[in-house]
């Protein structure tokens, strides 16, 4: 493992568990959902993350993208979205605690305008939970989501 | 497969190969490489990509996202790379032929500039050949890499 990633070292592996949602243009929903994070000797983990619907395992929201430590305590997120958006995440990692919000953001012609993400991120043990916050569609930033998820591998 | 995904179904699988690269900044390069295209029922392809030393095996560049046909002949590709840098791409898809710009792009604070990316892809039977034109760090747009994979699953 590339030295600089020590910092985000607690996040390694795939993790699996259950989440909730709502946004103001939506019905509350619940989903299953995965992440892994892995590293290939460079200084940046990979993340692949999907969600499915937990009764009929139909696919729902899936990201990727890069995390990077940039000195002591900060971390940038480079993520893609297949709805035609992409941000760019930067924000601080406390412990095992990572506080994010997006710094930049880019949509394709006909994508949904998606105007700030912030993510709260914490590990335990062997458990995950986030919770994520939205500004989308001309709604406030609000709650969208939030997941507790294990360590499976 | 989702039917919206028929115009792009040639890119589905994973192909293996060889390519070169060189840049005003850099030295003439030779890379191995690997590209998946799949899907999971939605109108979207998950992209990953990873390049490596030929000679070494030490990882070199990759990059992931979403593919996404919009109406006929058109394509929105949403890319996250691990330099803090996401860009969102748009153009054609003509038979086997795609033709791809960045129409967005951001970068994390700490991130080197990406102004521009042009791809052209084309697909004759196994073979996927691709060549990449990039606009950073304050030089124009000009020929960054090229490379010719085949299909391996």
């Amino acid at each position: 493992m590339h030295a600089d990633l020590s910092s985000l070292a607690f996040l390694l592996g795939t993790w699996r568990g259950k989440g909730k949602g709502d946004y103001p243009s939506t019905d509350p929903f619940t989903f299953a959902e995965e992440m892994s994070f892995s590293h290939a000797g460079k200084p940046h983990l990979v993340y692949v993350q999907r969600s499915w619907n937990p009764e009929s395992g139909q696919a729902m929201h899936s990201e990727m993208g890069f995390w990077r430590p940039r000195g002591p305590g900060h971390v940038e997120i480079a993520l893609a979205y297949p709805i035609g958006v992409v941000d760019v995440e930067e924000g601080t990692v406390i412990g095992q605690t990572i506080d994010v919000a997006t710094t930049g953001v880019a949509g394709s012609s006909t994508a949904k305008e998606v105007r700030k993400l912030e993510r709260t991120m914490t590990v335990e043990g062997d458990v995950l939970r986030y919770e994520l916050r939205m500004s989308a569609i001309g709604e406030p930033l609000v709650y969208h989501a939030d997941a507790e998820l294990r360590r499976v591998e």
